[in-house]
Formats: C-alpha cells, sequence, structure tokens
C-alpha cells in the first residue's frame, strides 16, 4: 500500500536480500533494515520489529532461506529453525511459514541448492498471502456494500482492534483489506481504531497506514468500543485472528474478546477476516488449547511515545508495581457473525475446507 | 487510610482550612495542597487534581464555603455557585456536595453568617459521606465472606475498573471499601488492576494506594479482564460509580460496560458500590439522559509518566491524529447483580429508597 505516494509491502525481496520495516518506530520514523542472517530474524520477531500472524509467518519464510544460506551443515540448519519455531507461540503463521518452504527443499540432500529453493518458496509462500490478503478484500467488500445499501450511502463506521493492515500481513491487510478496497471504489469508511494497549499497535500502526492511504479515522482508547456501540456509532466490527481453531474460536490480539461482546450486545455485526493459513485445523477447543502468549510485565509499566524528537519509554505505575501481560484472548465463535478468507466468507466455521 | 504509616482523607479541614492531596502527581509525588479561594476549587476540579465522584461532591461542598467567605455579594456568590456547577457534567455527588451546603445556608441573608454555616454544613456532609463509605465496607464484606467459604479460603481475585478508593472518596472508598476491611480482617485478596485509560485511574491511584495499605494487587491492561474471566482467575467484579439511576443503570469510568459483559458471559458477580448520594432519582433512561462528558483528545494522544525523575508527557500517536475521548460509559442495571450501598446491599434497584 501506499507511503507518502510509494508503493510498499512490509517485508520484500531485491536482488535476493531481504528488508523489512522496523515497525518499533512507527509512526514517528520511517526505517527500512535489511535482514541478513537468521539472527536478524529471530530478534526482528522477538523485538515485534516484525508482528502481526502473516507477516510473522513470510519473515519466518523468509529465515529459512537465510538460515540455509548460512548453515555449513544440517544439524546447525536445524538448531536455528528450532529456534524460529519458539520465537513467538500463538500465531499458527509462524509454523506455517516454516514448513512451507521446508516441505519443498527436504527433498533434496542439504546444500543441495536449498538456499535457491527455499527463496523460491518463500517468495511464492508470501506471493499467496499477498493474493490471499487481496481476496479477503474483495469477499469482505460485500459486507460494506450491503450496510451501505442499508445506511442511505451515510459514512459506515467500522471498529478495528490492533494492527490487521498491511504493516501485518505483507500487503493489503486482512481486517483493513475490504476497508481499503471500499475507501478506494468511493464508499465513505471512517475507522474508529482501538488504541490496543499495551503496545498501541492501533494507535501506531493501523493509524499509522490508515492515515498515510487516506482513509478517515478516529482514534480511542480501547475501553470507548462498548460505549460507541451502545450509541449507535458503530456500524460493523472487522478484526484480525492470530490462531483460529476449525470451530471458529479466534485468538486474536488481547481485548478482542470484549469488543465481541460488546458487538453482540448492540446487535453489530462482528466478523473476522483471515487468510486460511491462520486456520489451525488440529486444536478442537480454542480457549483450552491454544498458547497465549505472556509477554514481559515492562510492556506494561513502560509506554514508548514521542518527546524531544526521539522515541522514549516512561514508567506508568508505582515502582515495583506486579504486572500481568497477555498477549491475546479467545473470541468464542458464537459471537462471530462470519470469517472473510481468501476462499469466501464463512457465516458457519463448520465450512471451513481442510 | 494509611501512607507510610500515617492517616490520610483524600481531602480534609485543619484549622478552617481546606487541603488536599494533588492526584496527578501520584504515584510519584505525594503533595499537599491548601485550597484557598474558590478559583483554586474550580481548578483543581477541572484538572482532576481531586477526582471520583465522592471526592468531587466534597470538595464542591467545602467551595462553597471558600465562595461564601470570599464573595463580596450574594449575585458574586452565585455566579461562583454556577461555575462549580458546570465543572464536570457526569457526577451527580457535584451537584449533590453544592445544594446540601446551599440549603444550610440561604435561609439566613447574606452574609449573615454564611461562611461559619457553609463549613459547618460541609463537614456535615463530608462526615457522612465517610461514614457511608465506611458503612458500604462492612455491607459488602458479606459478598466477599460468601465467596470465601466457596473457595475453600483461597485467595479472592477481585477485578475493579479505575479508581474508586479512599482517594476518590475522602476514605474508605466506594468498590475498594469491602476490599480493604477483608484485607484487614486477614481474608486472602488480590486486586486485578484495570489500568483505565486514557488518564490511567488505575494503575496510578488504586495500585498506589493499595499498595500503600498492603494489599496484593497486579496491573493489567484495560483489555486483559475478560481474557482472565475467561481462564477462571476473576472471581468476584466490584466498581464504583458516578451516577446511578433509579433503575441501576450506572454511569462509571469509560470501559465499566465491556468488564460488565465479560462478568455475565462468564458468570462472574458483578457488583456496583456507591454511597446512596450517588443515586439520581431524577433519571428514568440511563444510557439517553445521563450526560457524558467528552474531555480533551491531548489526554488520549499524550500520556503521563515518569521519566528522568519528573513527570512527562510522551505523544502515542501520529501528529494530528483525530481521537475520541469519551470519559464514561453506562451500564446498564441487567448486567449488575447488586449495589452495595451504605443502607445495605440491593440486589434490585427498584428497592432504593429516596
Amino acid at each position: 500500500m501506499l507511503v507518502d505516494g510509494k508503493q510498499y509491502q512490509s517485508i520484500w525481496i531485491e536482488n535476493e536480500k531481504v528488508f523489512i520495516i522496523n515497525q518499533n518506530l512507527l509512526p514517528w520514523k520511517f526505517e527500512i533494515k535489511e535482514l541478513k542472517t537468521s539472527k536478524d530474524v529471530i530478534n526482528v520477531i522477538n523485538d515485534m520489529e516484525v508482528r502481526g500472524a502473516p507477516l510473522i509467518g513470510a519473515t519466518a519464510a523468509l529465515g529459512v532461506y537465510l538460515a540455509s544460506k548460512e548453515s555449513k551443515n544440517e544439524t546447525e540448519f536445524n538448531i536455528i529453525i528450532e529456534i524460529f519455531r519458539n520465537t513467538r507461540p500463538t500465531a499458527v503463521n509462524l509454523i506455517k511459514g516454516i514448513d512451507a518452504v521446508l516441505s519443498k527443499i527436504k527433498a533434496k540432500a542439504f546444500l543441495d541448492c536449498w538456499s535457491k529453493n527455499a527463496l523460491a518458496a518463500a517468495e511464492i509462500f508470501i506471493k499467496n498471502e499477498i493474493l490471499a490478503c487481496k481476496k479477503i478484500g474483495e469477499n469482505g467488500l460485500s459486507i460494506i456494500e450491503e450496510i451501505q445499501k442499508k445506511n442511505n450511502n451515510n459514512t459506515i463506521n467500522i471498529l478495528t482492534h490492533c494492527n490487521a493492515g498491511w504493516l501485518a500481513c505483507i500487503d493489503h491487510g486482512t481486517a483493513l483489506s475490504p476497508i481499503y478496497l471500499a475507501h478506494n471504489k468511493g464508499i465513505k469508511i471512517h475507522v474508529w481504531v482501538d488504541e490496543t494497549r499495551p503496545r498501541n499497535q492501533g494507535a501506531r500502526l493501523t493509524a499509522w497506514e490508515l492515515g498515510k492511504h487516506g482513509v478517515p479515522y478516529t482514534i480511542i482508547s480501547d475501553n470507548t468500543g462498548g460505549h460507541l456501540m451502545q450509541i449507535e456509532k458503530v456500524d460493523l466490527c472487522i478484526v484480525g485472528s492470530d490462531r483460529t481453531t476449525k470451530d471458529g474460536d479466534t485468538a486474536n490480539k488481547i481485548g478482542t474478546y470484549q469488543k465481541a461482546l460488546a458487538a453482540k450486545d448492540n446487535n453489530i455485526p462482528f466478523y473476522v477476516a483471515l487468510p486460511y493459513s491462520t486456520i489451525d485445523f488440529n486444536i478442537n477447543n480454542g480457549l483450552l488449547e491454544t498458547p497465549i502468549e505472556q509477554r514481559s510485565s515492562e510492556e506494561v509499566k513502560y509506554i514508548e511515545g514521542f518527546l524531544n524528537n526521539k522515541i522514549q519509554k516512561v514508567l506508568l505505575t508505582p515502582d515495583n508495581s506486579p504486572v500481568a501481560n497477555y498477549a491475546f484472548d479467545i473470541t468464542p465463535a458464537r459471537l462471530i457473525n462470519g470469517f472473510i478468507t481468501e476462499r469466501g466468507i464463512f457465516k458457519q466455521p463448520v465450512n471451513f475446507i481442510k
């Protein structure tokens, strides 16, 4: 999507080199970074310079390419792959990105053109992810157009949580993909952007990318969405997913569940937008079986903001306060009106085709 | 309650002088401030150096005393009272505090010992508010004791939103009053403290006062409560109120409604603790008739924290981002299991006695 008029992806390959946008510096600094080694890949996933389930998958896929290039033998290579697998626990795309590339190279003996094949496999994986996001946009557009008809062409207010835009997804986005497409088609859209504490991906990333593309938005604290729904200022909710079970239970950024409850209570349609790569067919009970990442307490105690022309952290709590920091929650399928995927909109997850 | 071993109230009178704790500096600095004029009163309410419905009421009551002392005539006095009335729109206690004092002085001609009578009336009003909070604690204790029995004396996890402790309420608190009493009686309590964006009254004030009193607590982002309820880490929710209608609809800090929805969805008891002075018998429809304050967008765009030994504000969003900042929401009575008041626990608001 566009940044100051120029087309960007959140990860891309140029002359066999891998580049990302350092998302930890947004919205205040736009910095491109080359990932040269598998260690770079581990660091940018761990530090969340790249984040969002599909982008984590793409980064890991290209990580396999870098690992195959730098490893002296298969044992060394396998150790790196194991580290990749354990960088972030919740997003299933991480595993899928790694396995998509491994499946294409493991048939041949090590170093027998692994790195070349890995690059080709990662490129195909990424191309398919971008295509999936584009299709999600096209499929999701119908929901927005339907509301537009009911709304007599008044502005449609859509609430989203966290960042499920092109920054999270290589290009287009998942939750934001239908929004960009609708906006591009001239439908009047306004987005309520949940701040998304503790890491503020909404206030920092979603606000930045919507603004850069010219989509009208308003930032709200995470506490506000329920009230806006009560006073009829929300027509539709669309969020992304980090892992959706075959029964439709959806792990997404912490706080998604509370928004889904508010949407249900106010009879507002609540959709999850996700590529098929985010569906985990191996899990039966989303709440009990999805691993929920707990991150550092520092992320809640301190917050990053911009002051005196640099990004600085300020303390938000009394010294030595105990803090809990769950990164995701599970929205039960019963609260979700439908799943917008590249293969169509599924009202019932039972229709997911493996 | 205790601060480093010394007993404090959040507002008090000493030799006919009025003192407050500047809550905008907590938890990092503990500063006592004298309110010398009605202008001081207006400023500390507007700037939220004092906040919380009962404390706003007490401050306004003492404001009437200061206004009567400094006014040259009744017209001047009435102008100040009108400004008081318009400082904050949602907390009904503001009006009640003012009117409680006015009713005791207006019978006599102006300046005919108004200031002396106003001080006496404000002192009685404040004494009654403290007594109400103490009784709320005693009445609410039974709910905690009941859970303790079911819990086999394991730690009871109570979630609260914003600050409805002694800082908000002169002394004891509303939501926190039963918690302090239970803790003092040796019942094992742990409090989940919602951060409470945008002004972080939870992370700053509730965490501070619980910590100073020795009650175990953990700070969480506002997004987290729903998940904790899903995974059975919450036994009880208690929140305060800024205005409760005769039918039980409750205006409280923005985000309360989302917590009540999550409690209902997980079958966790959700109580509102409030003095009778917070009940508004003049409103029929809480959602439509309660005035909801919208505050400055700066409160969402910037956040205050501690850095380099001073309180500093950092920018959280892209420059010029549009922001909405609703300060309260309405929790419908149907989501509330009971109202803990100084006159007892009401399961049904219909039993409120005017």
